[in-house]
């Protein structure tokens, strides 16, 4: 249920943790006293919260963070943890071509957690929300033994169809536009107990995705895309899958950045392989009819032929890396 | 990220565990292969769903149930516990005055968690959202120690006006339809070790909460609504506050059922404190201009006043029982 501004409890004046705030503290502390934008027709604090859905459509999806597999608290700051989880929502929505127009945040969290800890989440929850001018228009908290952090965004197509994963025909180039491995470089970093390359600590602590960019290519005509949560190659292979086509990249346009390069020759790791199988960093990744209407900053880097699943340089990838993040393994 | 048919990962035939069925298998398992109703124009399988918002607006609620929190396996079925989630859900949008339109299901859980509790929780999940004329559009899944069930439910206010829990005016009558204290003494029922009556105990394993009334007291011209998530008191504490009116209910008008005084009177228990002050039974409770426009089955039961809080029969009520629901207490 959203709460807030009307749960009609006083807030402890001294509260030093969730179990002191209460559940509707916690929400207040999360959701209250906000800036609100335009599309948020009714924010927290009633049963549901109201959000405008212009084109007669809404763009749904829920993306979850759990703490000890997802985010450490000795890796990364609350705020930078509240980005991270919107970043992963916010690309998800752009991969459809939309815009964001909400969210809605649960938070599952130990009784003793910090009014610190909740505050930093909130701030760098709202950061990145008002970054993307959006709200959080409802929250629910609940008490758990494990900080749970699932986000739901809300998004809008402005009368556009959806660009999905099963777009890609044979004949269209493979473009991209974000960071490629460099969250997985910034997490073979933190391993190693370093704090530097400061570049590659954040985009692990917090990706950014270039989630403009979404409808962008959607307008361009993008013919499928996806974000890279899991790695480009698995990614791919979703496209591939539903596409019912062949991925097949090329090594040489894949855009490596030169910082990926030297981290991995300081660590021994493999900059190719990060960029291929390193999750988390949200890059988009689209189809298009041809080169010529792939937008600006986008790198192409690969082609769709008739077939199946995703090659590199016509080849299975051999190479160093896991194929894409999974859980439980 | 919403999951599923398209995601291009085969499962194991013979998996027994979350574990062995890995992340997609998971997802697979709780959205594939379903019908999915006409107002989900993009299901389970890509970055994010797509759902018909016919009047231009959405309405946004999410609410999480956490293991040994607010569900027991020992107490209850994986089934029930997926019905309950959805149920919580479900009066929140009614509350709103909305009809449901789609669920989002985020699913935090061990590796350990067998498939047959996957199984018995989407079975849960999808029966209700299918009572409710809606599918489940998309899913994430996650691992972590505990179990948490998170639900997002989007819902479509066709064309009126949201009905919140600020609109009551002095002169309203207070009616509620739905079960009232049914879920505090099905719980007290188990906590003594016995299962029946099991009316009670159905109704504290499962709410079944009047969600299509929600619509119909919209119609009928109400002026706020809320639903009975935290205990009676307490829920119509949020409606004091936000409309700032004092709400007076009368024990002699309160629908208090026969059963509920039978448990009572074998429990030792308060028939009238569980239906002021028992939380989870998702009754709704609405105020309206006069008592000629309450819909039939709804049950008048107090009055709105100048003034702040609530009361019984003009009193604080000052019987046994929680004054609903909170978290880390």
């Amino acid at each position: 249920m959203p709460g807030g501004a009307g749960a009609g409890r006083s807030v402890p004046a001294a509260a030093d943790t969730a179990g002191e705030l209460g559940e509707f503290g916690v929400i207040e502390r999360l959701t209250g006293d906000r800036f609100q934008p335009e599309p948020v027709l009714l924010g927290p604090g009633d049963d549901a919260a109201l959000v405008a859905a212009p084109d007669g459509r809404v763009v749904a999806t829920v993306d979850t963070l759990v703490e000890g597999v997802h985010f450490r608290f000795d890796w990364s700051a609350p705020e930078q943890v509240g980005r991270k989880a919107v970043a992963a929502n916010l690309a998800d929505v752009a991969a459809m071509g939309a815009v964001p127009t909400a969210l809605l945040l649960s938070l599952a969290c130990p009784g003793t957690t910090s009014t610190e800890v909740l505050d930093g989440l909130a701030a760098g929850v709202w950061d990145a929300a008002a970054d993307a001018g959006i709200g959080v228009v409802g929250g629910d908290t609940v008490s758990a033994d494990t900080m749970v952090v699932s986000i739901t965004a809300l998004g809008d197509l402005e009368g556009r169809a959806p660009v999905t994963r099963s777009g890609a025909r044979p004949g269209d180039v493979v473009a991209v536009r974000g960071d490629l491995g460099w969250s997985a470089a910034g997490m073979a970093v933190l391993r190693r107990g370093f704090r530097s390359p400061v570049a590659m600590v954040a985009a692990h602590r917090t990706p950014r995705p270039p989630w403009r960019e979404g409808p962008v290519a959607a307008r361009a005509g993008a013919t499928s895309m996806i974000d890279t949560s899991d790695g480009l190659l698995a990614d791919l292979g979703h496209v591939a899958a539903a596409s019912r086509v062949h991925v097949d990249l090329s090594s040489r346009l894949l855009p490596v950045a030169d910082k990926l390069r030297d981290v991995a020759s300081a660590l021994g790791g493999d900059p190719l392989g990060w960029a291929l199988t390193g999750g988390e960093d949200h890059a988009l990744v689209a189809t298009f009819p041809s080169e010529d209407v792939v937008p600006d900053g986008w790198a192409v880097c690969g082609e769709i032929r008739a077939g199946t699943g995703v090659t590199v340089d016509a080849d299975r990838w051999g190479g160093a890396g896991d194929p894409g993040w999974r859980h439980w393994r």
